[in-house]
């Protein structure tokens, strides 16, 4: 049965008549999601020149941009591939022509798999993690059925309990099933320690993370000495990357908020008195709609417009110094300012570096994109929402 | 300037292969948004007999399915008009056919002014709200540039201080000026205690949503006396549906949530000892993907599948009694196990009662309707991002 027309939704941006004028960025409705693309762009050669001088490979996230756009940019400076965290985010990229994807999460529905082998036709060298041998033999009919060699990376847990499998003998005999199995190919270990990237002492975070890495080494080792062979040995986040490289394990990173920043990663001390290399690249661009009541204006931007599992937005600009931004609801964000005399008048456009770039990022349909005060382009979020 | 083809989205469901099979509610690809369709209904229908019975208006606020579908059976089932809290949402749900469209929040900017006049044009009988003379002045100047008559209800401040002008003579100075402004039409006041609607303890909040009630009665008096109706007088929400009609001066409810219900609402009490009588009818639907360790299993549905603002989403069904939810990550959940003994398989279906309804519908792209389990259509979530 094919899509029935009326199941469709198309969106197109009110804002491309804006591209190239002068001053068009504080033009564009909001809230919006703004994109600088000379931060963007600092951030990509910070990053490609920091894994060629530490001989490690790339293999940015692409659950936080969710733009074929970006993972485009990250492949043509040398990423060794993208990562994905569901199913439909993946095919959402290779829908747009990108290809070396990995997915970070389990499929594990008969549904799933079967996705995942269309996808595996589509696209040039999908990988797909596993975390136990149930799902693998799955894997491997589906496979055997598609005419298919798929392959597989194990998920190993190192300590966040998510996903994966422990290190040990069942790790062992999962990486043989599926180096023996016919229709599969074993192709290494992930490891990604997520409880660890927001840990705020730098010493303490190193110390953690370096213990996951030599998990992820022994377990390495232990396959090496049993006859199976690592090709990829991935994992890492923005909060390690300056850790992961010095164990010596990883072939290559995996991180995603790099390219954005947020307020979140703002506030982890990348290392013991060392500036942030990454610059801010993203932001919520909102407007003031409200200045009734004396010390407070409102804004268009809500807890519809930012996600809300960090702290609040930090104001960026269009507030007077000592100002602060609260939820005011859906709809609404609140300045409180710091001065009761202070005014702010209506119109006035308010900047907001993120709380929380992934699920920010989510909320929207359109990066757009500037370059100073001027709205350059407009990249789709093409796989916002696709979280299955 | 035209919208380039490559400025555009297009979303298809792919689902539509399975409505009316049977079971196809546990086949859809997860994290889905599942709508009960008998249980809207009911909500639906109990609202509708309230207010006949109460002889109270129905303008439900569309801020919270953001559907035109709903929108539709909500005035088919005699609501006054429908409101929108944002004027991209009132453009997505004209598009669609909805008519009697209010808008709850201000447009300040020159470029939404002009975006309402062609609103305006296109749609019958919309309505905007203003909360101050400058805008007014600006809206009636757009109105008579575009040759139209604008029809606007005054904002009025009852204690949020989010939006709205405070009950007194600036409101009076303001009822003046648009009744006297050849091309704009008073219609009458709204107001908006949202401050008031998840207060728990039942008489607080009859108590202060009776204030506030009071405060809109005087201010519609007083313009009385000073020779102004009030054709219109809306405002209340789900949390206080059944306290507002009691103070005699709202011509009409702006109630949203009833018609979904969520975790915040199914534990305000709705009255003192008594029942509430909205069921819940959305539900975020997710299914386990992993389960190495004892005590706990994961779900593929995390803080970019339901929001984040309020207490975690409550499990449904799908896990064993006494589990409980929580965010582990952006992509995934976590279910605790009461027991570390207990066992729940790959695959399983789990459903959560979603934390806040609204913003959590905004992460999606469908409804899921179902009527048992079975799928048995797809809705468009029509105004999904439109907050501008």
């Amino acid at each position: 049965m094919t899509t029935a027309p009326e199941f469709a939704i198309t969106r197109r941006p009110k804002t491309a008549h804006l591209i190239g004028r002068e001053g068009s960025r504080y033009q564009i409705p909001t809230p919006a999601l703004v994109l600088d693309l000379d931060k963007l762009e600092h951030n990509l050669a910070y990053m490609t020149v920091f894994c060629e001088k530490h001989r490690i490979g790339l293999r940015p996230h692409a659950k936080t941009h969710k733009s074929a756009n970006i993972a485009r940019l990250q492949l043509e400076a040398g990423a060794v591939g993208i990562c994905c965290a569901k199913l439909a985010e993946a095919e959402a990229l290779a829908e747009k022509g990108i290809h070396k994807l990995l997915l970070t999460s389990p499929v594990v529905t008969e549904g799933s798999i079967a996705r995942a082998m269309e996808l595996a036709r589509q696209t040039e060298d999908l990988i797909l993690t596993v975390d136990n041998q149930k799902t693998a033999l799955e894997i491997q009919q589906a496979a055997e059925r598609a005419g298919l060699t798929i392959s597989l990376a194990i998920d190993l847990d190192v300590g966040l309990h998510r996903t994966g499998i422990a290190p040990g003998d069942l790790a062992s005999a999962l990486a043989h099933f599926i180096d023996g199995a016919s229709h599969l190919t074993f192709r290494g270990l992930q490891a990604y320690a997520g409880h660890l990237m927001h840990v705020h002492d730098f010493d303490e975070r190193k110390t953690k993370s370096l213990d996951a890495m030599r998990q992820l080494g022994d377990m390495r080792d232990r396959l090496r000495t049993e006859g199976i062979g690592c090709e990829i040995l991935t994992g890492g986040g923005t909060g390690t990357f300056n850790i992961d490289p010095e164990a010596g394990v990883l072939t290559d990173l995996q991180g995603g908020s790099y390219v954005f920043m947020d307020r979140e990663y703002n506030e982890v001390p990348i290392a013991n008195n060392a500036p942030i290399p990454f610059e801010t690249a993203l932001f919520v661009q909102s407007t003031v709609i409200s200045n009734n009541t004396p010390g407070l204006v409102t804004t268009d931007a809500g807890l519809k417009s930012f996600s809300t599992d960090a702290d609040p937005p930090i104001i960026h600009e269009g507030a007077p110094d000592g100002a602060s931004y609260f939820f005011f609801g859906d709809e609404q964000g609140g300045v409180l300012l710091k001065d009761k005399n202070e005014k702010v008048d209506l119109g006035t456009s308010v900047s907001c570096v993120v709380p929380h770039c992934d699920p920010t990022v989510n909320l929207y349909d359109w990066y757009h994109c500037v370059r100073g005060d001027v709205l350059v382009d407009i990249w789709p979020v093409d796989a916002r929402g696709c979280s299955q």
